[in-house]
């Protein structure tokens, strides 16, 4: 316990004086000096440079060492797996992307994730002991202690035993998070999160829509944990039919699938040769409405501005209910240009209630696609300061 | 915060031993003795009979005091102003009702409720120093620090000084919050909340709607405080335009208003004697709608069925999104009868998706009319166990 307050002290300050350190925490300075020797020792923590003397020996400086431990960080996306290895300060030191290919069995997708896992272990040349953990983002309903895919309409996946079907091929820690609340974590400790922003909620718009809910500084999952379910909230009841099976869902009706499919239903009124293409090659995607809609193309602009339409409008909903500081968009829908987002802006304004969500902001997210692989791995790194966290390490 | 935790520490168990204080708390036992001595000085706690010798002086079991200190709850609503005062463990000694008549102005209502207040210190003969102070519900947003009513659709009030207007005349603590905080609150401490449940969402049906956010333990406001605002949540783009401004809102399509506006539009398809004559004596409300519906018309069972049903949706919006571990159905359309409730169940269950929510139960208040004047009251009560509360008495 005090060990990780020390450690957070550190890490928090940048560089501190083992007399700052005591301070803040409150322990006396032999116990910070024993701390601080065990956890220079683990190579946790550095002496960076003294100090000014006030007559004897210079104090020393500590900083929080970045790049003597690693993690691994792997986003299970419907297109393709990413899989990163990365310091503690996020920054990545080896990527690795491999297609998904969905529609193979869980067991097949499984066997590619490992091996994904096992390229970047190999190829970043990183000791085995330096290495922390593997954290896994997977989109869908989870069994956080189990590590069970519950429920995940994206895959197709019901009750599918992810975590310990890799457990039992690495030998260090190992965990699974929605995919939504790795990008959450990320926003926390290397995104917009950092600057005390306590309440913000995380909006996954890509192939799917998801959310991940971070309030009063804490990750929520609520009573069984399926919170964040914005992409099935239901905007129209007698809309389409959502992989989920409801009708009407966000997700049917403006994720990168749902624009996709509405193009491919309105081909004949897009006119468009590129669109039709594509269509016809079966590789028609959201990216190529957005750009036929570049090109002033009415339907096609018509089709962007109903999604940006119902975006803003389940934002909106979001925020007459939570009131948050920050709404982080993420995914690639987020990253389709500055209309879309002004577009997704003004209807949040039009459609919520008058002096709610007064100091909501809506922003973009910084750390683009490799968002939700960070976060997955940032799990990882905040057990360091948990209590009850990384036993083997601290 | 000492004297608080103790003071929690025998609230809590009911009846306990010096001792057993100590252990729970971690204090020395003169350190307890010493703040039972004040805490029985003030006439917070109680001595209550003796324990077990263990060959001594048998020990003395302490108690909260219940009935020493009182609290005035005003739940300002739209049809009355009730009023109520009552002891620590929300026993009510004294209730008084009057009309609001919304359509008065500000002035006048305020002139109204500090009336109601007066009424009831005076008809209680309770001791001005045993009176803790008067909490205040009032529906729409607040500036909580200034005690500003920012927005009162249902009372179209904008930028109203209720608490300063009210504050001059009563020289003891007084506080404003929202309605359905109240009702969170009262929940919390006396209703359903007790039994360890940490996430619960309180739902006001009444003439209009609102809810409060109960998250991992605490009240949860958002960034400018403006959160629970599940009434203007749009339902149809293309709704009936609510108070608020907004075309569809949930309270427009669904409030105990809503449904007497929708029968007063459908007076010629109800065809029923009892609905034409309380609307022409501009008289109708939701009651009359449900005793219609009792009696087998068509018609009203239809508006019922689809108020139930846009309430479902919503509720299933907010289990998707935040997974509460409780709904507590509260305000008059909670208690319109058992095949309302069941409705609204169903159309919630029919919309959450799949796996989500999978331990929310959604159930109706026990408090009652009196929920949202007792947990005005409560705020009073929760500021002696506070760090930084209540300054006088503890």
């Amino acid at each position: 316990m005090n060990k990780r307050n020390v450690l957070q002290a550190i890490r928090a300050s940048g560089q501190v004086f083992k007399a700052e350190i005591a301070r803040s925490t409150g322990l006396s300075i032999p116990t910070v000096m024993k701390i601080t020797d065990e956890l220079i020792a683990r190579g946790l923590v550095k002496e960076t440079g003294k100090g000014e003397s006030s007559g004897g020996k210079p104090p020393q400086l500590l900083e929080f060492v970045q790049d003597r431990h690693y993690v691994v960080g792997v986003d299970i996306g419907t297109t393709n797996i990413l899989c990163i290895l990365m310091d503690m300060s996020a920054n990545i030191v080896y990527k690795h992307s491999v297609p998904t290919m969905v529609d193979d069995s869980p067991d097949v997708i499984i066997d590619r994730i490992a091996a994904s896992i096992d390229t970047v272990i190999a190829q970043s040349e990183v000791e085995q002991e330096c290495l922390l953990g593997i954290g896994l983002g997977m989109p869908g309903l989870l069994d956080k202690e189990t590590g069970t895919v519950l429920f995940s309409p994206d895959f197709h996946w019901e009750r599918i035993e992810l975590l310990s079907a890799l457990k039992a091929r690495y030998a260090m820690p190992m965990v699974v998070h929605n995919v939504t609340h790795s990008m959450a974590m990320a926003q926390k400790w290397f995104g917009y999160g950092r600057d005390d922003v306590n309440s913000f909620i995380c909006v996954n718009l890509g192939h799917g829509i998801g959310s991940a809910l971070f309030l009063d500084g804490e990750l929520f999952s609520g009573g069984s944990g399926s919170a964040g379910e914005l992409g099935h909230m239901t905007m129209e009841k007698d809309g389409p039919i959502c992989v989920c099976g409801n009708p009407g869902c966000l997700e049917a009706l403006a994720s990168g699938d749902a624009i996709a499919r509405r193009a491919r239903a309105e081909i004949s009124v897009l006119e468009d040769a590129i669109i039709r293409k594509k269509a016809d090659e079966g590789r028609l995607e959201a990216k190529d409405v957005f750009e036929a809609a570049g090109r002033q193309n009415d339907a096609a602009q018509r089709i962007i501005g109903d999604a940006a339409e119902y975006i803003g409008l389940a934002l909106a909903k979001v925020i007459n209910l939570l009131d948050p500081e920050m709404i982080v968009l993420e995914g690639g829908l987020s990253r389709a240009g500055s209309s879309f987002i002004t577009a997704i802006h003004d209807n949040a304004q039009r459609y919520q209630m008058k002096y709610a969500g007064r100091n909501t902001r809506i922003v973009v997210s910084e750390l683009a696609e490799q968002s939700a692989a960070i976060g997955s791995a940032t799990f990882l790194i905040k057990r360091l300061f948990d209590v009850g966290g990384d036993q083997t390490l601290l």
